[in-house]
């Protein structure tokens, strides 16, 4: 199945560049809404489901043990942008848990955020703090700490951190998650495979809280509105994550994930969004996104008007002249 | 019509993202050897045609004028990193027509090579100078001094500098170039849609010096032997142009561009390429246009073996562990 042009890149008189992909939006009792495109192929969510992988963290205690605020409860399901308090926060959650970043597996990248590379590269060289899945690092230590097992690791897919991960994905998805669809991500935690409607449906219940445990629908709450107040932790400064918490609050939760994936909670609707483009792009996966939320979501003239830059982005060039624009399919209209 | 996917990106048991896209490969006299997906469409080949946009200062005497080397030949045609010898080599151009940095107008952006930008973040902030295409901005300017022209507006289409650019792009393209073609370039030079079959048509003729008067064969001539010879200059260090211009001298010219564009010169087979991936991504590109160098060029068992590492990229994370690989297509095989 050749999924559609979801996208279209525009400069001056020519279409540039297209991306395909699909689209699942589903209710928490599985319903599909909406599909474009092959809903049913799997896709690795990379970190679209850092909320997912942090219920541990509520439902092993370390939040009342470790006296976890919402601005690191926010971090351990960001990707964050590597910007100053980004990372004191984690080393903050580190120190909570009687830990400090040696114990971070994640690797070392610069900042995303420019100005914090800047400001890194002028003091030194990035550490581990700065790679973007730091927070949600730091959560899996605190989940090993509050658990009481050995920490150094927590990333392998068969330690008890990973396998509890696990089985909150298979609970909110309903897939079956085996070595066969189990990849090493970026950060080197397992990235689990997990078709697109199933992801949707998770993020239905991650909404919702229909069809999971009371536990699992309360830790789903607590994330969702510890994102909503805290929502500079969950990416950083100017990026869509951040800014469409900002603008909607507990409306929307949304979360990018690598390779062009984007994962949304709307629980006024009742619905969990999961989208993914067929390259990978980023650029592309966000148009998208902007535009369901603007399909799905009631909003006020005001808030319409402040997605509208997000739902057909004008690109600029190095001079800051309008070049071109991105288009998304009337299919998500 | 729609292209076919050209690379998988694979990691662990999945096809985590695909990129499709279209190739075109032709002799001089405009025959097809290869054609892959939509080889007729207008793209905009945007820096891959640098060495193209560098021909009108052979041409027009600013070369012997300004006694340029061939490191500065070599950033005429550059999409450079940004690194203290690229710059210093822009600086020195400039200083020979008897200008300084403030006459270029393509704008500032952090240098591409990480260790060059943390270097810059050390030391201040970038400058247009780092802007990967200066160089070519620098010849552009050097083309105005010899022609004794006002150079203040020699990025805008109407300007005797960028005329002379696209009656070049003209007489090896084969296309005729107006308002209808233009779009403006990331540095702001207007940059001209071409069918990708007559843009790999204009490699093969600047590859032979058929097809096109003597004096272009001969500036053609000029510009890949100085690349071969100052293939640093062209891109940077670790860089796919630079790399295989170092493994393959005067045998290949190449040279990628922005959104998923890459274009090649083969003298030996008297052949040019062109090639677009539709989604814009250089990581598929630059692929499909190492395996298209491993099928059409000759090469020793060491130089199959040096090519391999970008025909079939393996993918490391942050850790530095193998988790995927990127897979091209039989079709290019």
């Amino acid at each position: 199945m050749t999924n559609p042009v979801l996208v279209e890149v525009i400069r001056g008189p020519l279409v540039e560049s297209r991306h395909r992909g699909a689209v699942a939006v589903c209710d928490a009792e599985g319903k599909t809404v909406l599909a474009i495109g092959d809903d049913a192929a799997a896709i690795f969510p990379r970190s679209a489901v850092k909320a997912l992988q942090a219920l541990p963290l509520i439902m092993e205690g370390a939040v009342e043990r470790f006296g976890l605020s919402n601005e690191e409860l926010a971090l351990a399901c960001a990707s964050h942008s590597g910007e100053a308090a980004h990372v004191a926060g984690v080393e903050r959650m580190l120190g909570k848990a009687g830990l400090d970043p040696s114990a971070l597996r994640c690797g070392a990248h610069w900042p995303v955020a420019q100005a914090a590379a800047a400001a890194v590269a002028r003091s030194g060289a990035p550490s581990p703090l700065h790679n973007n899945c730091s927070g949600k690092h730091a959560g899996f230590l605190c989940v090993a700490r509050a658990l009481g097992v050995d920490h150094a690791d927590y990333w392998r897919p068969t330690h008890p951190v990973q396998q509890r991960v696990r089985r909150v994905l298979e609970d909110f998805t309903g897939a079956t998650l085996g070595e066969a669809q189990c990849a090493v991500d970026g950060c080197s935690v397992p990235t689990w495979g997990v078709p697109l409607r199933n992801l949707a449906h998770g993020f239905a219940k991650f909404a919702t809280g229909r069809g999971i445990s009371a536990e699992h629908a309360k830790a789903a709450a607590r994330l969702r509105q510890a994102c909503a107040k805290a929502p500079w932790f969950v990416a950083g400064t100017g990026r869509f994550c951040t800014e469409i918490l900002q603008l909607l609050g507990e409306r929307v939760f949304v979360k990018t994930g690598a390779e062009g994936v984007y994962c949304a909670a709307l629980p006024g609707q009742g619905l969990g969004i999961a989208l993914k483009c067929d390259d990978g792009a980023g650029r592309a996966a966000q148009a998208i996104m902007a535009a369901l939320i603007a399909r799905f979501v009631p909003l006020a003239a005001s808030e319409r008007a402040a997605l509208e830059r997000f739902v057909q982005p004008v690109l600029r060039n190095w001079n800051d002249f309008e070049v071109g624009r991105m288009r998304v399919s009337e299919m998500l209209a």
